[in-house]
């Protein structure tokens, strides 16, 4: 698959969301709610954010997708998560996992563990999460000799590996991958940063497209990285720092479309 | 009362605001916490969020108005929204009901029973919300047959018939009535619906305003409903999307006055 | 020490801040948790929010200073502040905190009680928040007499005396005491009041600035609100209203530097 064949494909992806309009059931922190909830809708979903473990069911089966986030997190929302996870699996919904901050804690990484049998669909976090969790549920492959990059991208493909999950290393460039086959994502910029929750963002992003591509997880993350990060880079055009590239982000991810995207995207296969 | 009188009386219970600065007391969802108090400074209010119920009494009896909002809800959450309701009740401050989602599940529809038995002053949800807890308090009337904007009036006379409180139905006409006598609001902007908590945001401008107008709290609906799509207006003319229009939007709400607003605001007397 | 003097270390500071990047824990209420999350990285610091109990002791050790904030206050968050707090101090990193709203319950003033015994390095809050707390540790001094500005300088020397902290009354000038030696920041903006969470801001870049100068926590204070005052200051020259102040305020953070503030600053040694 060449760049523009992707390029057209996240594209496709991104028409048909704003077509289907996913409902995202989010169980996440504290901190993102509202910020994740604007990215659902700017590009075309519609969010929903509940906890209660007495709708949980009920909620879940309403929801095209669901995110489990674990920042500030709590026990009793960790039991909240595995009861929506087992109602979208029974339902055949994707689940979208970013264990935000698992290295810090026992309780983060035991919570990821409870997670993982969910066999979520996509697992979404920065290098050093994705090899935290990698390391909960593989032998190291001895990969302390090799570059930081590099680092990363065995410990994501081992990851998917031993989870079956799609999993996806984000920063500087995205790598997202099944075990197998690949995809890179040049799209970003270093003002995401300096804004909290936009990893998260590219979290809930991944959701939305995932709810509209069952049949291709793979391509829906890529598509999803490409697109969430080309609306950084358009919004960083018109930023003098955070607080304007927030608002110029949530503005260009609505106003994404084919024609002035088509060219910038650069989601490659590897 | 003309569309002119109307608008006349709504700006001066946008002065009265601004020279009262009702304390607003707010047990309501996590997404929107913080977009709502800034909605209530705005508009020249004084936010206070607090959910223990420990100090519900107390902050009950600091406050001018009381919004409870049933997004994110969790069980021990409604516990604090009886007991702030009940001061409240004792107190003689105007109680408004935002039904967020109350037809996702049986949660949320047995948290709106049990908040209904506060009396609420206002209830102001969404076509869909105000039907559902419509369902819920009286008898269907039959109205199947109807289109579905007069199908959301029927619900509304009615649910403000069984209810005794004020209900107002918003959406791209906002409907208000106490059963008998109604207002259309014609103000508003599509960008509102690409933006999350913006029905919540409605919601603590109701409570603005009746705090400060407990005479009338039908007039005081109706004003605040068309201040706010007012400045949604405003806000869009200067917006390129959702986060531009979210800033704008408090800015608007922020300078709104008599003189600018008069001859736009569209409030009508049914 | 001159204002030039006291400018120049408080900009030192802000550039040890942006080399350090110190980790910030912070336990703080649900409205602000996303918007001080956005100053600690504005002014180049690194945010965390966790609240749960089971990971206090763990993430008091990665962090490099920790914020107790008391608004949507429940009991069971203060118990991890406790936790937490008790953590921080065997590890030797500064604790502010913000005793936001204490005068409006019981709950709230004994909570702050309670986190009075932690010995924080800096207590912040308005001048109301500071006479309520001062109150509860110090017989009074008689000071009904005194206009309010004097009152609440008095009531920060006093608690400062006889807490051990750091006190900041902050206002439309800002006074920093030890109960000794005292600053006074004449920077700060009235927009600032028309946003919530700006107080709760101030708070966090007291405890960045804190985070990078355990030596002189009086200095790091007055640093702290100097710079945030004047990044406010600056941000209110490109708003129209509270919205697109917020905006700018995190741009003016992000981008403040040595050359722009320091003829700007008005960090006054009294």
């Amino acid at each position: 698959m060449t760049e523009r064949e992707a390029g057209k494909r996240g594209l496709e992806l991104l028409m048909r969301v704003r077509a289907k309009r996913p409902l995202i059931h989010s169980i996440t922190n504290l901190v993102v709610m509202n910020s994740t909830a604007n990215v659902v809708l700017a590009l075309g979903g519609s969010p929903l954010m509940a906890h209660a473990r007495e709708e949980m069911a009920e909620i879940a089966s309403l929801a095209d997708a669901l995110v489990l986030n674990i920042g500030t997190l709590e026990p009793s929302w960790v039991d909240s998560m595995v009861l929506a996870g087992e109602s979208a699996n029974r339902k055949g919904i994707p689940i979208v996992l970013d264990p935000v901050g698992v290295g810090a804690s026992r309780l983060r990484r035991e919570s990821v563990e409870r997670l993982l049998r969910l066999s979520p669909t996509v697992i979404r976090g920065n290098a050093s999460e994705i090899m935290t969790v990698a390391g909960m549920t593989s032998r190291s492959r001895g990969v302390d000799s090799l570059e930081k990059t590099d680092e990363a991208r065995e410990a994501a493909r081992s990851l998917a590996d031993s989870s079956g999950s799609i999993v996806a290393a984000t920063g500087e460039v995205d790598f997202i991958t099944d075990g197998t086959h690949s995809f890179e994502v040049h799209n970003g910029h270093p003002l995401f940063a300096s804004l909290t929750g936009t990893g998260c963002g590219a979290t809930v992003a991944v959701a939305v497209f995932a709810a509209v591509c069952q049949e291709d997880p793979l391509m829906a993350t890529a598509a999803a990285l490409g697109c969430y990060g080309l609306a950084g880079e358009m919004a960083a055009e018109k930023a003098n720092g955070p607080g304007s590239f927030q608002v110029a982000l949530y503005d260009a991810l609505f106003n994404l479309n084919p024609q002035g995207a088509l060219e910038r995207l650069k989601i490659q296969a590897t």
